[in-house]
């Protein structure tokens, strides 16, 4: 069946109400309504509204507190720890971004761990919310266990997703934000809807051999580190998901690796936690800590100029530069809607009937 | 040929008394060696005593200066940047890094860009450095375009490594320090010593055409991110080695992208730089300035721990942790002595006739 096109503000307006419902006071519903559909904007749609019944059934699970109250319970001129309260991710990680915004104010650069939290949508909205302030953003974060380390069986690791926004003068900024396994699960469940094979690479079945099976990570199989293997360079993928994972809980002293809860509510939290629920990292750097604003953003156009204008391989119209193709899609689905999978839809219909909300 | 062992302490003693020959002061011919050896030390061959004899090249073609003046030229209270005056990178990253650290004491954490700068080694010493004040140690540089962006035929990008160093407790540190591309280039030049082919995914032609002959970077081709294709997520290595790319040079003033001067003297730096020498970044984030140090380091035996229980896959003795590797062959090559390739040998004895010393 083929997708059916929403309008961002339907899909906004019906978000919003749900967060409502879920008892979440305005201001944050409309800021958990920005940030997920934000990802529906930017073309990563397993990150946006399709997850939105799985927040309502970790509310409903009582995993999630509409009604956190965010607490900074450590800190120095350049860093803090937050404790997100089991808020929403969506509205704990742009309060521990403008915390870190703050610092750097005064510090140069702020940092930011958070504990206690749950998922927080795409990480390039937090980065992102640096650029206003001629600041660069970082966000990362941990996730539910799908991912094998090299040479394991063993799902250790989310595919924690590193975002990095740096702002430019002219040109568009430099957005990049991804998860560091090979692929994103949210692209297997695009294969797994279409009922097609994924490349080799980017998964393992669940005793460790290679596989091509969309489907293998419900059976138990894993995710694959950036690299796909240890001749490619699987183990740098390896470290980066580590580095991810340690700087987001460990921290901060939330769940890290196997002992992060998962997102779908149908599955317990680990019963022996070693923290507190799921840990995110965010950073502001001033570039004016480091030199003249306008100098620095004068040689990033010149930085995004040089390489936009690179020669592409035969068969490729060109080079793109990290956030051209998300920016892309944002004009495109602004001017002319979201489109939603079946399946999705029909979610957010069952949604609005347990609501009393039309969809 | 097969290699030729020498003992650490021989080879220590050489490359510091060239570095005297060159002009460096005693403490910084010090310092230099150490750094450089710990690219040995760590079986980093490519980085090590190998390089040498390129470093006396640079200084000989008066891009190195053996006697620089290191000076702060912007700072705020948790970041600055370090103007080289185009020192030996092996000596311009500690200054810096301990910087970084002076920061953290007070600020929480230090970021310091460096510009004006050379090739200061292997990432993970100065990394590591941050160890042993209880501190998590940040280390990145940008180097010679060798590198195509995704979809791209030029050479726009170093191989751009980044090194995190995680203190523990009763555990060995958390030590990653790796090249942004599916492979270094030190593992082509291995390949080219023994005329053997390289992997399908690390380099491609001169015209963007997949390759595996471990001479095509020597032919105008090119290295790739990592992730090797599109579809295995070369475009996540691309934004990591901009990432490396913009912190270490455009936050910096340093030369970035195509504009980065060739390691090698033979070949000339660009005629328009758009900065200073070649650029680094470094980070230093004390514990404490997030949660009491023993609780993160006892949590960080816990996360090293588990992770290298993991259960391997079939026809794999065990699942490691960044740093694993390279420490046991510091001791190996601490306790029986550092391997040379006969032509490195050959190479070292070159140089000591140069300089009137023995090797």
């Amino acid at each position: 069946m083929a997708d059916i096109i929403y309008p961002y503000p339907t899909l906004k307006s019906f978000a919003f109400d749900v967060f409502k419902k879920m008892g979440c006071p305005i201001p944050q519903a409309a800021l958990a309504t920005e940030v997920l559909l934000s990802a529906d904007l930017r073309g990563i749609d397993s990150h946006g509204i399709a997850r939105l019944s799985g927040y309502v059934r970790l509310w409903e699970a009582a995993r999630v507190n509409a009604t956190p109250e965010l607490r900074t319970v450590h800190e120095s001129p350049s860093t803090a720890v937050v404790d997100g309260d089991r808020g929403l991710g969506l509205v704990v990680a742009p309060h521990a971004m403008n915390l870190a915004i703050a610092k750097a104010r005064t510090a140069g650069t702020g940092w930011v761990a958070v504990k206690n939290s749950n998922h927080f949508g795409i990480a390039g909205y937090h980065a992102m919310m640096a650029l206003e302030h001629d600041m660069i953003g970082i966000a990362m974060t941990n996730a539910s266990p799908l991912v094998a380390p090299t040479f394991s069986i063993e799902r250790l690791l989310g595919t924690n997703p590193i975002a990095v926004a740096i702002p430019a003068d002219k040109q568009p900024p430099f957005i990049a934000d991804f998860a560091t396994t090979t692929a994103a699960n949210g692209k297997l469940e695009i294969l797994q809807r279409k009922n097609l094979d994924a490349p080799p690479g980017w998964v393992q079945t669940k005793d460790g051999s290679p596989s091509t099976d969309a489907n293998e990570v419900k059976n138990g199989g894993a995710l694959i580190p950036l690299g796909s293997d240890r001749e490619h360079g699987s183990h740098k993928g390896y470290c980066l998901g580590a580095w991810v994972d340690i700087f987001s809980a460990v921290l901060s002293g939330a769940n890290y690796g196997p002992w992060v809860p998962p997102f779908v509510a149908f599955l317990a939290p680990p019963s022996d936690p070693v923290g507190e629920g799921i840990g995110h990292f965010f950073g502001a750097m001033r570039i004016d800590a480091f030199r003249s604003a306008s100098e620095f953003k004068a040689h990033m156009d010149n930085w995004i100029t040089r390489f936009r204008s690179a020669q592409p391989v035969p068969g490729q119209p060109r080079v793109m530069i990290p956030g051209d193709p998300e920016r892309e899609i944002t004009q495109e689905r602004l001017d002319h809607g979201i489109p939603l999978n079946p399946k999705v839809e029909e979610d957010l219909m069952v949604l609005g009937t347990k609501f009393g909300l039309k969809f």
